[in-house]
């Protein structure tokens, strides 16, 4: 009899190295791309017999597997989702959408065809007839901040999901950030430490994080039993100056925590209120939203906020597409705002001895 | 005889409105893509001829004419230039080498296949042989930050570009940013408003940046009859914690003006001069690195800066690859970074009546 213990009895497994298309085409002395096209066992492509037998062998005698996703990506042919974005290429932190849908897209075989558009109308429109005429499975059709759009004629041309945008009809298929329950986490923050009164610096701007995310802070305050006051909510500008400008309104309000629209608008808010010799997190508590990293991990304090789902939303959209989520034709598909604790909200307290 | 004045004689043309595929499809009742395919002339789609003749005369009624980039981005079939991309679409501001390289491959014809690999060597192998089935035109190869990168043997099989990068072995096209005379632009800024001592927070990474860089604001001093001060030059972590830390040592230097190595750095410094009640530029002037718009354009006050040229790297790396801009096979192209002049290296003085 033995006692298992946490190392196992079994004998260490010898560590192999991955055989590689690479290993694959040197051993052969062939290009990769000679050796995937063997490896995946193509007909259409002209090489000797000579060669596929050689490259063959070798494959056999190294033991070559091609991984599930290389092996999708290579024997598909012309296999393409395609990703219109406004700017998403071009904009701080929102190129995380097209990570998440490039990774989602290879896991299933697909290659992504990406057109930054700029807003453009025309290069929207040539970007779309490209892509039908690739012969795409589908299109995300995708913004860099989160607001209703209109759909492009020649998009209803193909399976297309909305990402990070909807139709204002919400006729079609989309994956947005649910702003509510991200105001709502945003807020839970700072009502977790104790404080009662928190100001809402909200944004000018009409677009669905406005509305949503002040429905989340009135519902946070509503579950912890704390009276909603709108004097509580301001508007401002959401970038820094608006947040430098909002200080005398934070002021007056007599608060202690206050939860920005953004973290530029925070980072706006800290410049203000240390003009004025006050202290974050002692004097203010803060709480951001975006977690634009650049910034919120390396404001002084470091800013604790919320973090829009970039890489998830993109994520969503091809499984959306390909119809593994499945999904109603008029589907509005939110997905969460995780909270990132840093430490404007409460500040290290030391430890008493 | 007549006189030639600002207004011209002719009588002014009729403002038309550019005819789109779209409004071809709409006249003619097909979709885009058919109506691309009539347009295009494209024999291999099956469509009836009654469909064709239709749409035809639409074009011929409406005065289609195809802008030069959509009847090369329609006409060519799967004409593709790849990107490999270490973290450029995820990287805040580097995304516009995507931009700048997918502008110019649709000048020519050509579609962008970007695939992001944040660096993950197997995946990079697989995009590349993806790329290589598609029988790229050729594969631009990039790096987020300006570095030296070992070349894939992969990429060996086709053209390529570096971009933002170059193999450390001198033996391939590249295109990287001009550093030596972007260190001595930033340095000029502060030359310029009649500072003589001028303090460099270098970055503590070995990269070409912290070489050329320094090398630049070595020339600047030169050029202005300076010599040079190596007590005036520190390393830093090239973020805004290393700025910060950096501020006892620039005012034990004595110095009123600072050139940092990057806009993040310039920020921590903003914050750990304003803690000590310094004011900015009155006391220091100070000139950061990047124009990282989201930081720099919003600092208090704005800060002056230099440009990375990210766009005109990927629009630069495609015409090398496609050989409009002649290049030899080992050209290493540096690309000007611009100054970008706002309030932090000289106050607005007031105007005396």
């Amino acid at each position: 009899m033995h006692t298992m213990t946490h190392e196992s009895k079994e004998p260490p497994k010898p560590r192999r190295h991955a055989v590689t298309l690479h290993d694959i085409a040197k051993a052969a002395g062939v290009s990769v791309a000679t050796a995937s096209f063997v490896a995946n066992g193509k007909r259409d492509v002209r090489l000797t017999d000579e060669t596929r037998e050689r490259v063959q062998r070798v494959i056999d005698e190294l033991g070559y597997r091609p991984n599930a996703m290389a092996k999708n990506l290579v024997s598909g042919g012309s296999k393409f989702i395609g990703l219109v974005a406004d700017a998403i290429a071009t904009t701080p932190f929102a190129g995380q959408i097209i990570h998440g849908a490039q990774d989602e897209a290879w896991k299933h075989g697909y290659v992504l065809l990406v057109a930054n558009t700029e807003g453009n109308e025309p290069a929207e429109r040539e970007a779309i007839t490209m892509m039908l005429e690739h012969q795409v499975r589908g299109i995300l059709y995708s913004t860099w901040f989160h607001r209703a759009a209109d759909v492009p004629e020649a998009l209803r041309e193909t399976d297309f999901v909305m990402v990070n945008c909807f139709s204002p009809s919400l006729d079609s298929r989309a994956v947005v950030p649910d702003e509510v329950q991200g105001g709502r986490t945003a807020t839970d923050m700072l009502l977790a430490e104790g404080h009662r009164r928190v100001a809402f610096i909200n944004t000018t701007a009409i677009a669905p994080a406005r509305v949503g995310r002040l429905e989340g802070y009135q519902a946070a305050l509503a579950a912890a039993g704390i009276d909603f006051d709108p004097a509580l909510v301001l508007d401002a500008q959401p970038d820094q100056e608006g947040g430098f400008d909002a200080v005398e309104s934070i002021l007056r309000l007599g608060v202690n925590a206050v939860f920005c629209h953004n973290d530029r608008v925070a980072m706006g808010l800290y410049d203000g209120l240390r003009a004025r010799g006050l202290a974050i997190p002692d004097d203010i508590a803060i709480v951001g939203f975006d977690n634009q990293e650049v910034i919120s991990a390396h404001l002084r304090p470091p800013l604790s906020t919320v973090q829009l789902p970039h890489y998830e939303l993109g994520a969503a959209g091809v499984r959306m597409l390909l119809g593994i989520d499945e999904a109603a034709p008029d589907e509005l598909r939110r997905i969460a705002c995780p909270p990132v604790a840093r430490q404007s909200t409460s500040a290290p307290r030391p430890v008493q001895p």
